[in-house]
Formats: C-alpha cells, sequence, structure tokens
C-alpha cells in the first residue's frame, strides 16, 4: 500500500470514529423545526426537495406558499400531481407587487389559518411553510402567534420556514437553521430566471 | 390611508422599480452552472426541490450520486418512480467507511463516466451532480477534466454539482453558488436523523 492510501486509511478511520460517536450519541427521535433563510438560492428548493423525500417515505405533505411570486411553477405543476400532498397558495404576488399593507396582511392571516390546519393535524408528517418569513418580516403576522402554533403541532410533525431575514425569535426556537449564503448569482450576471431552474 | 400604510405603499412602489429594474437586465437564456456547498444543510435536498420543479416543466432529468451514504433514503425511492428521472447512484458508503483510497478512486471514476453521459445528452434539461464536491475534495476525480466536461455539455441544460468544499476552480466557472452556512442543527442536539426529513 502506497503512502497516500495509507495516510487515507488512517484519516478515515479517524473521521469514522468521530462520525460514529456522533450518531450514537443522538438518540431523541421527535419532529423537527427547520428554518431556511439568507439571501441565496436555495431556500424553498431544499424545502421542496425535502417534500420529495417525506413522499418517499410514504407521509403525507402539506405546503402553504405564503407569497405567491406566480403561478406557474414547476414545483406546483408537479407536487400538485402527487395524491400525498396538499398544496394551498395564497398571496396576490410579491409584496411589492400589491403596494398594499392592509390586503397582505389579511391574505397572510388566511394562509395561516390553512397553516394551522395542517399543524393540527397528526396525519400531516411534514408542513412547509413557504415565504413565512417574508410574512413576518412585514409584520402580516404575530410571531408570538405563529411560535405558539409551531410550538402546539404533533410532536413527530417536521415543519419547514423558508425566506429571507427569519425573525431571531423563530431562529432562537428553530431546531435546524441554515443562512443560503450568496456567493454568486447567475441573475446579476444577466442571465434571465429559467423556468425548470428557477421556478 | 394610514401612515404605516403609505409608508409600506412607497417602500414598496421603490422596490417594485429596483425589482422591474433588474428584472429587464437579466436577458441572456442558457443553462446554468450551480453549486451548493457549504457545512449547512440543504445542498442536496435544494437540488431535489429542483429536480421536482424541472419536471414540473417536463424536463428530463440525470442524477449521479457521487457518495452513496444509504441505499434507502426517501429522495431516491421518490424519484425512481417518475419517468423522466434517470437516477444513478455509485460509492459504497461515505469515503469514511470505505477506508479505501484506490477503490473510492475507481468508483468516481466509473460515476464520472455515467456523469459525462449525461452531460453529452441535450435531451436531458438537468443534471444533479450529488456530493461531487467530496470526490474533488479528496482528489478522486481531476477537477480540470471535471471542468472541461461541464463547459462542454449542451447550451441549455442546466448542472447542479453539491456537497461541502467546493473546490475553488469550480466556484470561479459556476453561475450560481450558495454556501449553505449552519446556524445550527437538530443533530447536534441529540435529534436523530430522521427518515423523510434528513434522509
Amino acid at each position: 500500500m502506497s503512502d497516500i492510501d495509507e495516510r487515507h486509511e488512517a484519516r478515515m478511520k479517524r473521521k469514522k470514529d468521530v462520525v460514529d460517536q456522533a450518531i450514537a450519541a443522538a438518540r431523541v427521535e421527535r419532529g423537527v423545526l427547520v428554518v431556511n433563510t439568507g439571501t441565496g438560492k436555495g431556500k424553498s428548493s431544499a424545502a421542496f426537495g425535502v417534500v420529495a423525500r417525506a413522499l418517499g417515505h410514504g407521509m403525507k405533505v402539506g405546503v402553504v406558499q405564503f407569497i405567491k411570486g406566480r403561478s406557474d411553477t414547476g414545483e406546483e405543476a408537479f407536487f400538485r400531481r402527487q395524491p400525498d400532498v396538499q398544496w394551498h397558495v395564497s398571496g396576490e404576488g410579491f409584496t411589492w407587487e400589491t403596494q398594499n399593507r392592509a390586503r397582505d396582511v389579511a391574505t397572510a392571516e388566511a394562509a395561516w389559518d390553512q397553516a394551522r390546519a395542517l399543524l393540527r393535524d397528526p396525519a400531516i408528517g411534514l408542513v412547509v411553510l413557504d415565504e413565512l418569513n417574508i410574512a413576518l418580516k412585514y409584520h402580516y403576522l404575530d410571531v408570538a402567534t405563529v411560535i405558539a402554533d409551531l410550538a402546539a403541532r404533533p410532536a413527530m410533525q417536521h415543519v419547514i420556514v423558508t425566506g429571507r431575514a427569519a425573525p431571531p425569535e423563530l431562529v432562537e426556537v428553530a431546531d435546524t437553521v441554515t443562512d443560503m449564503t450568496m456567493v454568486k448569482h447567475a441573475f446579476k450576471a444577466g442571465v434571465k430566471a429559467m423556468p425548470g431552474l428557477e421556478w
């Protein structure tokens, strides 16, 4: 065996020990609250990837989209065809499209009613609250109410909240938080938002 | 109209102008090379969410998984049921499981042959190269060869590369790069990797 192969083997043995110990230490089984925030790509698509993952395990999934960007997205077309997915879209466009705060508040409250119904249903294994952080950022919804409803959900239900600028109160109670940090973006280099990739 | 509503309307009008100008400036239509890296959650699941998105637009998708963590993931079960998805898994486990560099190199090279076939097929609209960054990090594959094959792909084909520690040469040629930055992770708080969420 060559030197490089031996060093590799020793390094990977040490790594395996560390990984095995971490796996042995993680024993709790429960629903997890995930927050995907930041200004980079992948906050919503990571949630939709987990939807596919959950469906592969035979789970039922509920999705509420709080800010409707467009009505012809690939993810909506695809997941509406899946019998185990409930897909709710609310809102009339990005908040800079409506330019009407009172209407945005009413729309967000109606969407939260739909979210709450999912959060009270133990048959739903995964709830995605897409762009909820935007509704919280603009104070269309009360963050304390949202957190109380999240805390009261079924013990084994997973929730993924997406959107830039997650409020600190939500980050505090979440289990797993990722900041999707933009390194670079094709859009800034003049590439159109491409169907099948961006929407 | 109240003060807060007026300020909101003015703010959103300004925001709409900025957004509209950016959309007007982005005119190029072509395949985009995306890299999802970093130590946080969501690198692979964001890619799988885009798979769903592409399928919703009627595109064909190819996935190559370079590092096979486990054989019973929800995403694999779900997407193997989709007629427009080609799903290739290579590797015999995380690299710290095999502890055999020569075998890992041979496995990565065989996986790259599968990737190259997808990258030469204009009928494939989206190619996901899952955990390719790991194979590059350990020098199982030559980064210059990988970049040359990516550059030679069909003009409208999108590619998503995932895995922590993306090599700088790949970041340099990519169009959209996101660093999934870990803020916190349930696993570190003792929660098991949950089916339907983590795998």
